[in-house]
């Protein structure tokens, strides 16, 4: 393997660099050895973090103070909570998107959005180059790689993580030779936080076998006795907390403060990586989890039959399309339509209640509510039909399937 | 509406009947008025239950000794565990297929396969007439009139408690005045208990709004520190329990005892019926609930994503042709077809903990683990390709979205 | 069978009838039985017909003339040829709607049109009863009452022809009876047309094996020199041919004009009729095939991948609900929102060739055709990568089934 | 670009090059290159040309011959056309694929039969390298080097035309050079030829507004007159023509014979390639696009509603898989699975009516028709049922719309 003294690696090449690169910077190991390699290189180092509500202010705070000691020209953080919200959450929950029945694409929806954040400030500054710490095994390359080239042809993309293939010990040598020595002892546990999610990897999921202990979860229980919360929906949307209005962003992050201290929302998804291997990841989703489950009750009661069947396959594939980078398709606008219509009558209330480990749903109140003791109650007697309006139903919904066994006399 | 005294209401004509009937009986209210009445009219009643997984021996000779009270000429009890498990439960598994993603249509599934019983045991005995008491507001007179109807189009139906639309109290007056006297008193909660699942209604499930107290699930909690359980399948079969190799029926049943004791598996389905309109019915399904989500857990490590992907859009429809009765269509033996197909290599042990209320997947163990090390691990260092080679891929697979772009300007 | 006598058959009631009544009259025998007998027994009866696209001027002078003779209080003929294509036929074009890969569901999608304009003139002269002449073995009768059923629910529904099951020589005798004698003599081919095709039914259609002669299609062959159309679509609508732009649906008309001439878009359809039975039936639609092809065609160029799968799964769906009746399903709109939004890049210019008794498709001129040589050309050089980029695709693009064929060990 | 002179272009490698290669050869520009500069770098050449129902024995004779003037070690021809149909053709007509509706992906398909046979034959001689001679610009590189990588991972993969890039006139120079003197004057179309068709290339459909002149396509119009021909099927499969029993894939080079004298299946496919770009071919495929349509007619006849449905659905990406070289993907077979179950009943006769340009279907004979006047004949007086067990269906099939509507006051 001779990448790293080929063309295409920019950090190590031996002729000075310049001009401006916007570097995709979160300040763990792997952005802050871009940071101070690319630095060094020559490069006009615009160093950029978005928070899709993973960072507190303080973090922010910490982030820059470190990133101007690797040397680069500029540090922003971009707050893309909003239009995280906005332009993917929202669809994830109108289509209770949950990949492999599980995992809530917290990840894969998050970079989707880092990525346009990146792209469009990258143009808004005439940026010749993006820099993204990834490596060449997983996913996120794809989904930066897709969404920079598509958005910005003419911007060059620089990955000196995927280039050079270096060590955690050979990054450490590198940063501390230029000084910088943080401790960059390696967690036990590498996490990545956001509105929609929190991943939590491990040695534990890299095998198949073995569970995440308790204590690798973010967040720990704190109590045990049940807490019923009120979840109000207008058209789909999150739009109050136990009576209380807010912005649905604001009323996911109320959501995962309560329900996490239930612990709920944990699992390990496993899942098909964009490069066609297998990969296992723990999360911890309060929010998403309660909010996606309670949305869904919802629907079952406020929807028909065919729009419930039909979400589920164009639902399926939303969250395919968008785990695979391919967020820029336009069959994902044209999926959205179909949502965003579906929601016109998904309002009203779900009670849901927290208990340690899991929730329950109670039920749920709407005035769009389909199943109306006026028209008759399941099971019970018939008030909207006669016997024999009933017998008519049955023998005529029954033709086929007579016709066909007596033609072919099967049975 | 003058049903009830014209041609088709058997049961109240003036004219004595008379031939062989059978009576799907289950020693409830509504089938021992069946009973009683059809044979007071003249027929020669014999009645059958179809055992499912709900009776057990006690309960069965119980149910006969009643039915010689009701005037009926022959009980018979027809154990259809393992007929139930192998025509139906198998695929549901295959399927991981869940209702509205909640419900394993337990009682969907139940009604078919007695039905199915039902009929063949009318023809056997060459009956003229099938008599059933399902009321003519929900799905069950749907699942029977309709395998009837096509499994032997020249036996007559006959359902007086749908032709009739009696009250309780009439029922129970009507027994009493022909010497039968139970005690009718109606228990809070109906309950149908089946080797898939128990269901539960009850006053609350007639809302939208109430969950099903904790006590009117049929078992309570009886276990607080977790366990651990080991579930080997064997081409999507439970065939071992904990290592006791079993047949996958009696499994279900030993993992029943032990997840019902966690009070595991309970929820409450909302959903579609037959005929139009909204029910809900609350559930417990402890053995259910925990294969299928073990079952899916096998199917992540072991399939591909598009066997992934096409098994849900067939279960799902599965579900919904199963649901409507429609099990006789012939897709179904397609589907079926390509469901045990899918299973060629869904081998492997699932370790489950169980804990109060919920449990969790540990891991998976599997000779046809695609999930390996060899491989490449998930967002590691890249070790079957080159960045290079991830460059060249990424770059091809943007190509439509890249191109899409350009040519509309639309970015 | 005594349904002829029974309450619910209003026309031959003894006791005089009276109130507001609109029939839904084309001026055909069934119809015209109707019109008659209905007025005799008391009814107001307000006869309607409604043009989607079947009717010249002259003919419906003609209908109401013989409307006035039947009877009725009034007559009425409503337009409805513009709401025709802007409810559904603008979507079967946006979905390349086929049933069964053949037929527009002209017929399907005209009856759901003239139930819904029907209905609301009922309603807007607040009749107390609607009437249809549908028998009762078809389609035509559930499209009827369920979108009056749905739309007017405290109007009821009055249907001579399927109470009664007259035969057709009843029904004249009981017109000229009534002093109605026109020339009743059975066409041997039952037509109707309308803007999206004409159905052909005959004695061949009722057999599996014969087809319809030449004779009985209503267009002949006129030309047989081939001759190019151009039809210029904008975001999926057919807004000019040949240059000259007009409304989409008198596009349609001239189109229908032209392509007939070349006795285009006969066939026949074999099709599952929403009773349960397999109907088929002769049609000529030239306009809707040429324009569903050319469409297609437009579309192969300008969209993406996904956006033709997944539209074809929402379209062969739409044509079932739409052919099923299920028009008013919140469902469709959802599904349209899904269309509609897939149309935005859909604009450009189709080259047909008309041909005796086929076409063919030239090509396409589009500003957004996604087949552009800047970006490489297929099967020749590869211009916008390298060969080391491609094998890199392919290598990764391989992974899963490589990984699943070694640790499966199948080959 | 330098990667003429890498280490992975083997051809031109200064070092001399040893060990078996098995090389897929027809003949071509392209693979006489291939042949005589690998033998040239020092290669053990073992040529191997696959017929897939392209080539006639003079062919055959011819290309064989030629392979030696290249300096070949052995040259062998397999005779794949039963396993081609057995392992691709015969799911194609079960799930009547046409790719868009319109092409029957004959080039896909043979691509894939090639590379299995080739492959078996490289690891039965333990060759140590497969070389073929694709461009990098389009499917058949991809699906060459996944069934190969798959199949025999340790082969090492040779493509000495994507590696080197050369013109035509390049590789005619070389081959001169070492003696190889053929007329390589470069036809106008490029024509690849095989059992489900014969594929057309040349400058027209690099353009998307060009059709293809009629002199483009292989064969000519030679009848006027129309001619009958039967079709007879059993379980799926075209076992007689005209009353001629034979191998079905015998049956369908008799149809081709006879369908290309009528200039029948000629069309232009436009559609995606794997690497992302549009891509535009012609084609002519007489029997594929008879036996397509007349296999799905006598489907309509003899499959169920639902059946229909879902086959659609799987077989719409059986095509898409198999186009994007995924055959070895064992949802492959799951999907194989389905349609062959769904052929149980396929069995009858087809009349089709052989015209110039087109054909039409007359209509079907069969046992299974599920179209049989004994069950109610489509439009006419019921028979099966009454008219107010027509009603009760509406009444009850309508239920969930008029809840819907009266619940949301929509209306």
């Amino acid at each position: 393997m001779k990448e790293a003294t080929n063309s295409s690696s920019e950090a190590q090449s031996q002729s000075k660099k310049s001009g401006k690169l916007v570097l995709a910077y979160s300040g763990g190991l792997d952005t802050s050895y871009c940071a101070v390699s690319l630095s060094k290189a020559g490069y006009e180092v615009h160093s950029v973090s978005v928070n899709t509500g993973g960072f507190s202010s303080e973090e922010i705070e910490h982030i820059e103070s470190n990133a101007y000691k690797m040397g680069v020209s500029t540090y922003k953080n971009i707050d893309a909570v909003a239009s995280y919200y906005e332009k993917v959450i929202k669809y994830l929950i109108f289509g209770n998107v949950l990949k492999n029945n599980t995992y809530p694409l917290s990840v894969s929806a998050e970079r989707i959005i880092q990525a346009i954040e990146i792209v469009e400030y990258a143009k808004s500054i005439d940026a010749q180059f993006i820099a993204h710490g990834s490596t060449g095994a997983g996913n996120d390359q794809v989904r930066f790689d897709m969404i920079f080239q598509t958005l910005a042809p003419h911007i060059e993309i620089i990955t000196p993580i995927r280039d050079q293939k270096l060590t955690r010990q050979e990054e450490i040598d590198y940063l501390k030779q230029h000084g910088v020595d943080s401790s960059w002892e390696k967690s036990k546990y590498s996490i990545n936080k956001g509105l929609w999610g929190t991943s939590v990897g491990g040695e534990e999921t890299l095998t198949s076998e073995k569970p995440l202990p308790d204590s690798a979860y973010p967040s720990q229980l704190k109590h045990s006795d049940p807490e019923k919360v009120l979840l109000r929906f207008l058209e789909g949307e999150l739009v109050a907390v136990n009576g209380v209005e807010n912005s649905p962003e604001i009323n996911i992050e109320v959501l995962n403060d309560m329900a996490s201290a239930y612990a709920i929302g944990r699992d390990i998804h496993v899942g098909d990586t964009i490069v066609g291997i297998k990969g296992r990841v723990g999360f911890e989703a309060p929010a998403a989890l309660v909010i996606i489950k309670a949305h869904h009750l919802l629907e079952k009661h406020t929807l028909t039959k065919w729009q419930l069947q039909h979400k589920d396959y164009l639902s399926s594939f939303y969250g395919m399309h968008l785990h695979e980078g391919q967020y820029l398709d336009p069959v994902m606008r044209n999926m959205e339509a179909f949502l965003e219509s579906s929601q016109a009558q998904v309002s009203g209330e779900v009670i849901v209640t927290l208990k340690p480990y899991h929730f329950s749903l109670d039920g749920i109140r709407s005035e769009h509510d389909l199943m109306n003791a006026k028209f008759g109650a399941y099971g019970e007697v018939n008030s909207g039909w006669t016997a024999e309006e009933a017998k008519g139903f049955i023998k005529i919904f029954a033709n086929q399937n007579k016709i066909y066994h007596q033609v072919n006399q099967t049975l």
